[in-house]
């Protein structure tokens, strides 16, 4: 008999070997903003992104004569063509075109979970689609938080949450698992007024802070897209479900 | 100026390095039930209490004729004189004794915590003294929580909020730290019917299925004690507020 698939939560990437897996799906959630930015680039017609954790890969890239999208803490790197707002990802700048992406948590969490059965990235902006994919493996889902330089962040859970509560909505998943039942009930309180409840998240004011928080908006909005990145052979393509 | 101090929340030992506040005040957390028990042999009258990580070292100290507590999993290490539950640490046993003590969780979060300006040991049955405590070194505080093998502990999670809740009423601390967040916010779902809120923890699970949920209320009511554990030269004392 086989047994029944299990979610779990992973807060931030430091732990994430902990949860040992392998088997599992796992949705990388960088709310702000790098899963809000690659959802984005791939419904503006992006043909492929290459997650890329060091600086140094990306500016490498750079000379090979690739597109790059680079930031850390907010903020574009000198060599990149552009940063990681989800505005940046036009189709005039994206449509066809390889993007060599990397971030100061995101691209990380993705290239850590690349050792498991599947990988995607997920945001509100996707939120139906990829979750309908997550499902459909019929297989153990780790949503795995990015968190901010292995730290817990509050954006990235509350996203988490409203994927459990859809997730458990299939009979055919449970979970026992005390970062999944905070995430639900952290969701529960955020979903009356989510844009009031992100007031208080500190990457919101390290945004303003930095006059990068035009996107918070968008970044919380659910379902503009059903497009779902899916990780193959170290890059990420967007398949449309 | 004297900066404000600021109050934090490590969910799990995998992240505590990367709070780097060597100057912090540290509360360790470990509901179920490492710092309840330290905290009831206190005030049961122990001496001294030595954390210790590893097994090993634990055995090593029981053949020096120490008496010993040691645990990993719930369950009692086959050299030890007896395990992890406060119940265990009567009067009879541990007055005016130097216990060593190892558990799978808590008393490794005790020891990395050790590099900090001082550390200290909060339950539920010290909440009010622990905070007193805290407060008056007008330094960071990081309320510490032990978690379980470095996931997230939901039981942990829950009395950090409660601390937090108790700390932050001193108008000359601030929070800006998104873990802080989510605990107040958990704890105030899980204030009206503690007992009812903690039946859906993971620990609670694991230790009904093994027979030692006995302690599981006794752990979780307030204010038994107003004894503070304080280490000292790698020694837990007992400190009376």
């Amino acid at each position: 008999m086989k047994d029944i698939p299990h979610l779990e939560v992973c807060f931030t990437p430091a732990t994430f070997d902990s949860f040992g897996k392998p088997g599992a799906v796992v949705a990388v959630i960088d709310v702000l903003r790098a899963s809000s930015a690659i959802c984005a680039a791939f419904m503006n017609g992006a043909k492929e992104l290459i997650p890329v954790g060091e600086i140094e890969e990306a500016r490498e890239y750079k000379k090979q004569g690739y597109l790059v999208a680079a930031e850390r803490d907010g903020f574009v790197l000198d060599f990149a063509d552009f940063g990681n707002s989800p505005f940046n990802f036009t189709p005039e700048r994206v449509k066809g075109k390889t993007i060599v992406y990397s971030t100061t948590n995101g691209t990380q969490a993705i290239r850590m979970a690349g050792k498991c059965h599947a990988v995607t990235v997920a945001a509100y902006i996707n939120l139906s689609a990829v979750c309908e994919y997550l499902v459909s493996f019929n297989r153990d889902i780790i949503l795995f938080c990015a968190g901010w330089k292995n730290r817990f962040s509050l954006e990235d859970t509350l996203l988490a949450g409203a994927m459990a509560e859809k997730i458990l909505e299939n009979p055919g998943f449970v979970t026992n698992c005390d970062s999944t039942m905070a995430s639900l009930d952290l969701w529960s309180l955020a979903k009356p007024n989510l844009m009031g409840y992100i007031q208080k998240t500190a990457q919101k004011s390290r945004l303003q802070k930095n006059g990068l928080d035009d996107c918070i908006e968008y970044c919380h909005t659910i379902d503009i897209t059903t497009i779902v990145p899916v990780l193959s052979d170290g890059k990420l393509i967007g398949k449309i479900k």
